[in-house]
C-alpha cells in the first residue's frame, strides 16, 4: 500500500524496498539495517518504519544528508532512534524538520499506519522536489533520538568484547567491530558467549568455504564488519548467540 | 514470472506487490486484502490470485471500476468471491466480462497458473488501454460469486460479536465491526473467544502505546476497523484466535 | 541494495524479482528456479546468486543468448552450475565471459557479497548496452561447470523414476519428468518414495479441484512436468519427499 501511495504521488520515481526483515518492534535492528544499506543509496528519499509508539505523541521527522555520489538524500521516519546511524554513515544531517504540515497527509481512517499517512507522502513530497522546510518545522538534527552505540571495547588482555549487531538469514553473526578491531596477525580466537558453555575456537579466514565443515570461522564481512560464520552452517544457531547479545573474541598466540 | 510477462507488454507501467502473504487457497482472506487496499488504488489493473478452482470450468473474470482520484481501474482474476468485496469499497463495478478471448493469453504448458497465463496477460492488455469488452463477453457485475460477509452482530445486551477479518504480522486481530459499531463513551469490554477459557478484559486505547504492559487492548485501526492488540505482544496467540473465528466484545459501565 | 546499485546504474531499466525463495546454498534448486523462468524472460540481464563458494577463487561468469521474443539476453553469476539448465532451456549461451575487468566493480568492504559488488555492477552494465566482451576475457560456454541433470529414468516394468525437483509453497511436489513420459492411457499410478511406506495410489488429473479430498493426484503442471498434488493438501509433506528426492510412479492397468 505504501508503493501504491507514493506511484499516485511520483509515478516516475524507482521504488526500492531495502529490507521487511526486520524483527517486530525492534528499532536498533531496524537502525542497523538502515546503517548497512546507507552506502548504496546514491538520492531520493528513504522511508524508515519501525515505529512501535506510532498514534502517541512522539515525533515523526525529516533529515536530509548526502547521498552516494553526491545528490540529495532524505530520511523520513519516527523520531526514536531508527534514522541517526544511517545519516552518520553518510555524514550527518545537514537539517531535519518535525513533521507537522497536515496539508500532504493522507486524511487517516484510523491512527496506527503513519508509513502509509505520513510518511510515504513526506516521501513523496521531497523526491518530487518540495524543500524540507516546507513539510514542518526545523529541528536540530543533534537533538534527534540515539539509541547507545553497540559495544565495542578492548580489554587489557587482549580481548575483544562486542555486540552481535545482526543475524543474517544464512546464520552469520555480525559483530559491532570492525576489520581494524581485529588483531592482524592473529589467525584463531578464543570465541565467548557469556552462556556457562566453554569457549569455541574460531579459525581468521577470507571466505565461508575456506573453512573446514563445521570449524567457526571469524572474517571480515562485506559491510567491513568482523562476523562468525560457519561454512554452510547456522553459526548463530551454533552458538547459541542472537542481535543485542555481546560475545567475547580471545586471541590465541599471533 | 507475472512482472516478467507484465513488463514484456507494458515496460512503462509501474507494478506494485499489493500481497504475497494469503495463506494457501483462503480466498476469503484474499478477497479482505484487496478490500484493504482498494482506497488506496488509482488507476490500472489489479491482479488477484487466490485460485484453488484453477484449471477447472470455474470462469475468470475482469472488472470495472473507478479508483481514488477518479482514475479508471480493473480488477482481474477468478471469479469466485476474490474481487467482489474490493470493488464494493470502490462504488461497485461498472461492468464486467467473462476472459474467453485466448488471443491475448500466453500458450500455457500446463492448466495449473492463470495468474502467469490469462490474469498477467489481461491486467496487461487493460493498463495498456484495450477495452474492457475486447476480452471476453460481458457479464452482469451483480452476478459475480460473493462470500458470506463477515460476521457482526449487536444483541440486546450490548455484547458485539464479531468476526476476525486479518491476524497481521503483528498479532493485531483485526475485526470486522467498525468504528462506528463500538459504543462511544465504553472504556473496557469483556472479550470472549468461544472457548472455555474466561473472557479476558481490554481497554480502549487509541494507539499500542497507551496499554500497559501484558494489557489487551481495543483500539481503531489503521482501516477504521476495531481490532484487538497487546502493545508489543502478539494479541492472536495470546487470545488463541485466527482469522474466521467470531469473539464477542461485552461493554462493562459506560 | 542490489535494486539500489542497479537503480544508480541503469535508472530506467525495470527490474524483476525472480525469487527469493531457494533455500540457502542450494545451487541446484536455483539453477531449477531459473530455468523454469526462463521461457517468461525477453531481454536484459539476469543476476544469479546462490554462491557458498563466494570470496574463493570460483570462477564469475556471464553468458549471453536469446529471450524469448528474440531480444539479448543475458545471464551473470558464479560458475557453479547455477545458470546453464536456464540458457539451455533459450537454446545454449552464444558466449560466455569470465567477469574480469574490475573497473565496473564496486570498491568491496569485505570478500563475501559478489552480488552487489560484482554481478549486480556487471548486471547493469550489459543492460545498458555494454559489450559483453568488455566485461572479460571469453570462455567457452560449454566450459561452464554443470550439475548432473535430474534423474528420469524408465524401467522395462513399465515404471518411471524421477527426481524431485521443486516442492512449491502449496506442497506440490514436481517432477524431473515431462508430460510426454506419462503413459498417455494411464489413470492412476502406485507411487513408491523409496521409504519403507507402502506406495499410495494417485490418479491422473487435469486440475488440483478434480482431486477428491485426500486423493493425491498426478497431474502436468505449469511448466509441462508432471507433479504430484493434494488438493488443497501439501502433497510433500504427506508424502515425506522433498527436493533432490526419487520417487517411482508404476502405471496401473492403462
Amino acid at each position: 500500500v505504501l508503493h501504491s501511495v507514493l506511484r499516485q504521488r511520483v509515478p516516475d520515481v524507482p521504488i526500492v524496498d531495502l529490507t521487511h526483515g526486520i524483527a517486530r518492534q525492534d528499532v536498533r535492528a531496524g537502525s542497523f539495517a538502515l546503517m548497512r544499506a546507507a552506502p548504496y543509496l546514491a538520492e531520493g528519499a528513504v522511508v524508515g518504519v519501525v515505529d512501535p509508539g506510532v498514534g502517541t505523541r512522539r515525533v515523526m521527522v525529516a533529515a536530509e544528508t548526502v547521498g552516494t555520489g553526491g545528490g540529495r538524500l532524505f530520511f523520513v521516519g519516527p523520531d526514536n532512534g531508527l534514522l541517526p546511524p544511517a545519516l552518520d554513515v553518510l555524514g550527518g544531517a545537514s537539517a531535519a524538520v518535525q513533521l507537522e504540515d497536515r496539508g500532504y497527509w493522507l486524511p487517516a481512517r484510523g491512527p496506527t499506519f503513519a508509513g502509509r499517512d505520513v510518511f510515504a507522502p513526506a516521501a513523496a513530497e521531497l523526491a518530487r522536489g518540495v524543500a524540507l522546510g516546507d513539510l514542518g518545522n526545523p529541528i536540530y538534527p543533534a537533538m534527534l533520538v540515539r539509541l547507545p552505540p553497540p559495544v565495542v571495547s578492548r580489554h587489557d588482555d587482549g580481548v575483544l568484547e562486542c555486540e552481535v549487531t545482526w543475524v543474517d538469514c544464512f546464520g552469520n553473526v555480525q559483530l559491532a567491530a570492525l576489520a581494524r578491531d581485529l588483531p592482524p596477525d592473529v589467525g584463531w580466537f578464543e570465541v565467548g558467549t557469556g552462556h556457562s558453555k566453554a569457549p569455541v575456537l574460531a579459525g581468521r579466514a577470507a571466505a565461508f568455504a575456506d573453512l573446514a565443515a563445521g570449524q567457526l570461522g571469524v572474517l571480515v564481512d562485506s559491510e567491513g564488519r568482523a562476523a562468525l560464520c560457519l561454512d554452510r552452517g547456522h553459526a548463530a544457531r551454533a552458538l547459541g548467540v542472537g542481535e543485542g547479545d555481546v560475545v567475547s573474541l580471545r586471541p590465541i598466540g599471533g
